[in-house]
């Protein structure tokens, strides 16, 4: 889960990547054995310039057989070295860990859907982007000054989404180390509530950090009580979001479940889908 | 609420804009859906300057459409231009943002005005300056040397001031973090109290902070009691003023609704203004 | 309270001032209106230079007025001049501020008059000096050595004098800020007894810091029972120090307003005058 | 146990150097007492070309004895020499060293292959590599992108699987130095789980570092039992990590023998050696 | 108590000034006002060459005065010129701080003497040398190469000596800040035996410093018990040492104050002085 | 007690002196009453270029004395110039300072040679060599690689040889701060053993310290209970190991007696002396 920095190059998705082989492919002499779909499937992440290019390089491999049409052996040929050259992809997923997204962000999706005050969804992907293999973005329903702590709650439950996701579906043993992200950003609100917005009656309205930056010195005069209470608050706010965020998921883990099938098949879905998908009816691209 | 550091350009209210649009439209030609009252309220936070740059640009759109008048559809067009310029403005809070600050710094004035030793009021707004939202300006009744424990006590109240209204009026599920910086303000005085003018008891007479700023070694060699001690008298001085500030918005619950209102209607009150709004009489403004 | 470091520039108390008034408005032609005692207690803390000041840029002040005499209005503009002109003046404190330091100061010099040990006082005045508003000067009795544990209770008490008489006369409520420094100092002395010079029985005859200002370290190898001993011992050699004070200016009350009351009079007293007013005689100045 | 970092410069085992002896010894006359066996054992660890230079530096050294023939004493000189040379090498382990060696990597080897979600085996070897005396090498199933509880845990066991075969066979008194660095990349996963990805329910869903590296003040603020339960919970993940190993190695002790037996031979087992060894299958080098 | 430093210039004792004085104020004219014993007493630590001074000076001001004889007035103002002059010289103490010295040096002389180990006396003095009023310098017996435990204590005790000798004499109140330097000393001793010798069976056969001044992390790893145990030592250590040299000073108050009176009168007693004193016999010095 | 390091110029025992004494003597004529021994006791850490130097020292001496023989004024007055000379020597210890050091190194030597798994004896000596008074070398038995538990406990014994011989032998009055350095080793192998290796089970299979030296936090972020069981663990490895090197002093205090009076008259003992000596055999220096 992350916010909705723009890419700068835009990244097909698997319908997009189809498109784009058929207009290549189109243009040279391809053999019987050629599958768009295998090579769609396998070139997730894939811009549009890159499989220009694994076409390209396809058909001089041809050429270099003297064969006079391009085979699937060129091609995947050619998408290995696209994939490993100078200018090395991201490592493409294999199912198993596109399953684990698709569950994870559609964790985070469903949790903000159904819960007052998040902010509306934008998009979910399992496309890979830099570090990390999904996300799901928001659009702020206006725009915001001032966070309300049902807001504060809202995003916490929301980022809660994909571990809980993790948990319900694949068991504790299979938790993976992907929530750590989600994790930190959470137990930074939580802090914040505690230790700069008076948001804990336990700790007060008192706040523990100054401009000035000097943590250590704020840190070191505090007493173990305080210390006590400013843990014990951020705590429990974590778990409370943990357990609404997984109740959530129990109680529509159909919704859920369709949610994560449809990511495992188009990898992206748009606000009209996700809607259309919780409602149990066909997303407009199968239309 | 902060300090009454004077803007360096003035930025007119609600009343101003108003006078400003109607003297540089009346340059121009205009269609019959123009509305200065429309255009005013969507204009907060903007310079004469700006408005005059807003009526040229609009101008210069309706001469590329190839209009002979100016509709409202330029001047929107202008404005969002003006607004999202390379010099970009603050954002425009929505009314229930203005809403929430209106409440939030009426909350803070009202305290002011109920506490003995506060300093009188000077000004109320709600046009954001800076990252600020609105503000609360105070006369200091005459240049202060040295503040009493009972002045710093009414500052602290009048700074709870704010998020007390928004608990009251809102509910604690919708406080926002528009009140850290007064909190941290609050945190800073009773810390102040506590640590440098032996204004607690329990601590006692002693300064516990040195100039040569070595607070690290002064935090170290305090034991657990004392930094309990200091700990919790700046919690207890914290929680007190919320409390006073609580009460005083729960008996003028009304006065509060009256500032608040107003504040919506003209976006900034000077201390005559409040002064009949809590009286009861007709601002000056609406005579 | 702070040293008696000679100030570089002579600053005129009340009577000086009239007398300086008198010669610089004796060389021009002055209206009926002027009135030299207003002027003089309007100019607190102004040098002669700035007098002579006053009076040259009020006689230009009635030149440009085309008036043949200089009036009161002339002296005040032309004194507020001097007062915000680009050397910024101190502000000038008002009579209730003048109040509060004459108490202050009264109650350095009474506790120091009254304790074993103490300093003789060499003069105390409510003229700002700098950022302090009052001070009270003492006169080493003969070069100092090593202080005495006897000699630095007495320091203590004195220094303890002004917050007292604050607390004693304004009552809780209305102590100010203005003990700060004094805390401070009286601090660094416990502190000074307590870590460095080994007195106090509890603690022991033990140092704890070094001479490669290696503090952090020592605070942290300090055990909690060690760090609670010295909190402890330094707590009690201040609150000790402030109950002598307070019962000394409970015991001598009638001489604290007599000294307060010709602080507010003649601004500075030098040691005869205390003496003489402690012995219930009238000051020289009065005679 | 290290990862699978491809060493620049291959380095053969026992068998492949015996090869490469006869080879270059094939080209020089040399005298009977010339032992290829005595001559490989003793050069564990050379490469290729330092083989080809004893020989090289054993023919001068004759030629220098204006003998005719290579004996094995110019052999043994020239071994040296290159062992001692300007690029030293790394020492030669003894036999003793090498058992422990043997028994140490081949406990990692061990516990990997029973436990579950462990990557599979791809070669264990005592030879030494750089500072480590012997290594086991995984190949990861497939490209991993975020690790599961589960793999967590079996990496965490087979890293104790070295200190544990050496408790077990050698008993405490014995157990080496050696296991340092598995300690402390298995203590570097443990705290991983608990103190980043939220994986221990005491502790619970929170971070504890943030991005900036402010681990100071992090750490500062952190309460008593707060440490306590972070500390319990990693103590606890290294405890039953070991314990698990430890139950392994007994269980299969024999296999454990025969592990470290094949060691000692071949140096150098690979995945399928390793099966055949644990199938009670001989290896197929002795095929 | 300091080390037996060469002081770069000698600085003559009491009788040494008369004779210096004696042989310059015998080249010029002197009235028979002139007292060289009330010169010699008020000339306490002036180098030959600062007699000499004073008297050139004090002829100049004669001649100046145009008499034709140096009066007692000219060689006061020209002793107090010398000693006010360009280059400071330290200040001249009281009799009364000489008394306090004479009996703080003669506590470290005589507690050094009746302590077994101790190094023995070579000079003491209360002439002042830099910041310090005084000192008491030993002779190591031989070339030292590593101290005893017993050295060790009897060093501290030695050093305790001054400020038992300042409690017993004048009483608690009366202590001064004079024995800041010898605690500072003694401390450092005693944490010297418990932190780095293992001299505390409590604490035991442990160092707590290691080479790199890594004093931060080294505090920061241990234990509260530890920590109280290191205080506990260090502080009985010092108080043991504390009493010890305050029973010796009891049992030979009498010795105590011959000595004193003898640094009264002579300033500067060597080993052979103190011997003789302590003896009851008169010092060579009176012969 | 310290590593083999071969010093560069070899220092001679007495022995050793004496012959290279006679060997410059014999080239001189030297006076009756020169005493080759007296000069060779009295020349401890003198190579034999400082002894060739003494020697023609003294004959230019006699020169100039324009006597034509060297006596023993002459060279003993040559033996302190080049002691005392530019190049500075290191003091020559005293006969008392020699047979604490014999008894210390003894103790070292002692235990090692009465403990499983220590390193065997290669040398001791009581030459001071830099700071250090004396040493005992040892071979490694062969390179080592991982030190064993074993290992490590028996050379942490054999530095608590040297002073639990000190107290042993001297009473505890009379131990000295010569064990300091060997306490600190001590110390940093059994620390290594807790906080690197996993070698108590107590604080358990968990190392403390990361590579990055962030030594800081991981101190800070540790519970007390965690801190206590590190503390009692490595002062209980200390605790037991000087207890064991007692007890095998204890129990070998003839073979002590004998170590240590044997390095008195020999200065140095190697394996075969030191085999000797334990045999109640003569050593071959004797023969």
């Amino acid at each position: 889960m992350c916010g909705s920095v723009a890419s700068p190059v835009p990244i097909p998705d698997l319908a997009g990547r189809k498109e784009i082989f058929d207009y290549y492919l189109g243009k040279i002499k391809v053999g019987n054995d050629v599958d768009v779909n295998v090579l769609s499937r396998g070139t997730t992440g894939f811009t549009g310039a890159d499989i220009k290019n694994v076409t390209n390089q396809a058909a001089l491999r041809a050429a270099a057989d003297q064969v006079d049409s391009v085979s699937m052996k060129h091609l995947e040929a050619a998408r290995d070295k696209v994939l490993m050259g100078p200018e090395k992809k991201s490592r493409i997923p294999d199912e198993e860990a596109n399953l684990v997204t698709a569950y994870h962000e559609g964790g985070h999706a469903l949790v903000a859907h159904y819960t007052k005050d998040s902010h509306p969804l934008h998009k979910v992907t399992i496309i890979p982007r830099g570090p990390s293999l999904g996300h799901t973005a928001y659009i702020p329903a206006k725009e915001q000054y001032h966070m309300t702590r049902s807001q504060m709650l809202a995003t916490m439950d929301s980022l809660m989404g994909g571990r809980a996701a993790e948990e319900l579906i694949f068991g504790t043993d299979f938790i993976t180390s992907g929530a750590s992200s989600d994790l930190k950003q959470a137990t930074s609100i939580a802090t914040h509530m505690v230790k700069d917005l008076g948001m804990s009656d336990r700790v007060g309205l008192r706040t523990f950090e100054d401009n000035s930056g000097q943590l250590i010195s704020t840190g070191d005069s505090l007493g173990q009580s305080t210390k006590e209470s400013i843990d014990h608050e951020i705590k429990k706010l974590l778990q409370d979001s943990y357990e609404r965020a997984k109740s959530i998921l129990k109680a529509h883990a159909k919704e859920h479940k369709a949610l994560a099938e449809s990511l495992m098949k188009y990898e992206t879905l748009d606000a009209d889908d996700i809607k259309a998908i919780l409602d149990g009816r066909p997303v407009a691209k199968d239309l």
